[in-house]
């Protein structure tokens, strides 16, 4: 039997390599700082061997979201595909230990298990390059029915649409929530994979997609609005909530009838910016699904977001569910 | 041809996975707090299971102590043994990342390799439980002969002992060195491994060692005494140089002619003491090679020492040049 879920995600099951450089590495290397590269394993070995020592967490999108929605008290299940390698069993192990379920069974062949090189600047901006790996024999076989069906969010990230057969998991995903009731959350994930996919996005976002989550560059690219209130009321014609993050300058959660502005939360000293956008959707997603205010839902995205750029890395290191009021 | 190194290490080639613990995992679990356990594997995939998300770095004491070395300014290397699977390429890039030659053949059969399970409590203390993998196939072939002759000092960890075959490597890599009119340095990493190899310890540190580390706790395991100064002076009488740390109280280095005490660098926040004896051994050998002041090769031992237990894990965030004066 399918314990019901708060939020079931599928995304790219990543394995985050973190470490430190300057500018002018990222220049050498011909990296857009801030952006998400997909790269080949040829050049991931390349990047590696030029690289700096590193740390290893487990990551995705995705993966980062559904970690901190179980840290904040949702009950949280995952989708994504691992190899049965060693970095395989790191992500198993650390998307189940933070209380997500996860059974997608691992790959027995093909490639290993996806990994992204994320350099960190001085600036704690985070420029991340991705090895997609076994992510790509995620199929329409790997989505659960009846897990879909239980869960009141299922939360798509727009990564999925690299991997070709991920896309068609994607849409088999969308339309059983949408078959049974629920709603269904996507996030834009990076303003280059919104260009890679525009058209895409656009359909989806007009026909399939209930909850919204973008920032401002992903809006622009997904519009090609450059003024952001302009972006966020296109938004709110076609989704029920849109949740716009503006980096320190807060994000604006609107629906039709509603909108907030909400300040990001204070962070003492921002180490490293990954899993950011992820962690505000936790918040935000853990609001949803629990019924709180619009304004209640942002300041936990807010809070999420700053307990992760405090630190290495997109898992939370501390209890989000302190942030909850009772 | 061989560069001449300042310092050689021989070690377990280990990565860490570090992840929180309260007391009462640890008690749970039946660990010596504060100590290094060998697990086999089936028990390290049942702590595995059991323990929280975590995420992985390079390790092994000597392997974080030419990293430190190197971030100091020394020539260092380092032989040890992983296995040709992921985590063994992640330790090989991290020491070699770190400035670091390290030449070492993976092996190709085998376990796999090592790892410790490290559960860090509230109080930042560190409970290390490792299975050893491959660091069993590490053997006197793989010590390179070129490569210790040409280093003022070899340096040795006593968990070394643990792997039978490679008692054999350290043995070898001694006689090597003192052939060669080199230095030995042996640290003896932990209060149980003394208890395991007391006499053969006693008896290397009565004929092959020049250089010992230890804390208060092994010191006492070692030579039976329980006062501190008397410990001291027993060491004294044996080896050229000894350096015996008591945690926040500080450490001793003495030779036979000279004493000095050495205050514990002040941290800002404790986070983790996973390394710490590991980085104050690089800081005085640092010293040391570079012929400095006793005093001055506490200090640096201090300060690297502060810098690993700022963080999680064993390997320097901050390049430790910034402490070496001009």
């Amino acid at each position: 039997m399918t314990t019901a879920l708060d939020v079931v995600a599928i995304g790219n099951a990543i394995v985050d390599i973190i470490g430190n450089a300057d500018d002018a590495f990222l220049a050498d290397q011909g990296m857009a700082k801030g952006a998400m590269s997909l790269i080949d394993e040829a050049r991931a070995e390349t990047i590696y061997a030029a690289m700096g020592p590193a740390i290893e967490l487990s990551g995705g999108s995705a993966g980062n979201t559904v970690a901190g929605l179980a840290s904040l008290g949702s009950k949280a299940g995952y989708i994504g595909k691992v190899r049965d390698d060693q970095l395989g069993a790191v992500f198993r192990h650390d998307v189940k230990a933070a209380g997500v379920s996860f059974d997608t069974p691992a790959a027995t062949s093909g490639p290993a298990t996806a990994r992204c090189l994320i350099l960190v600047t001085p600036d704690a901006q985070r420029t991340m390059n991705t090895y997609l790996g076994a992510c790509v024999n995620l199929t329409s076989d790997d989505i659960d029915e009846a897990l879909i069906a239980s869960a009141q969010v299922t939360y798509l990230e727009g990564y999925l649409f690299d991997p070709p057969e991920a896309k068609k998991a994607f849409r088999k995903a969308a339309a059983i929530a949408h078959a049974n009731g629920r709603k269904v959350a996507l996030t834009l994930s990076d303003s280059f994979c919104v260009h890679r996919y525009r058209d895409e996005f656009l359909d989806l976002i007009k026909g399939d997609v209930d909850i919204l989550f973008a920032n401002e560059h992903e809006l622009e690219a997904l519009f090609g609005m450059t003024d952001f209130d302009a972006g966020v009321a296109e938004a709110r014609k076609h989704v029920e909530v849109a949740a716009v993050t503006r980096s320190a300058k807060g994000s604006v959660l609107a629906t039709a009838s509603e909108a907030v502005s909400i300040a990001a939360a204070p962070v003492h000293q921002v180490i490293d910016t990954t899993g950011a956008g992820d962690l505000y959707a936790a918040g935000v997603l853990h609001g949803l699904t629990s019924g709180l205010p619009l304004a209640e839902c942002g300041r936990l995205g807010s809070l999420a977001a700053a307990e992760i750029i405090s630190h290495y890395g997109g898992r939370p290191q501390t209890p989000l569910s302190a942030y909850v009021m009772a």
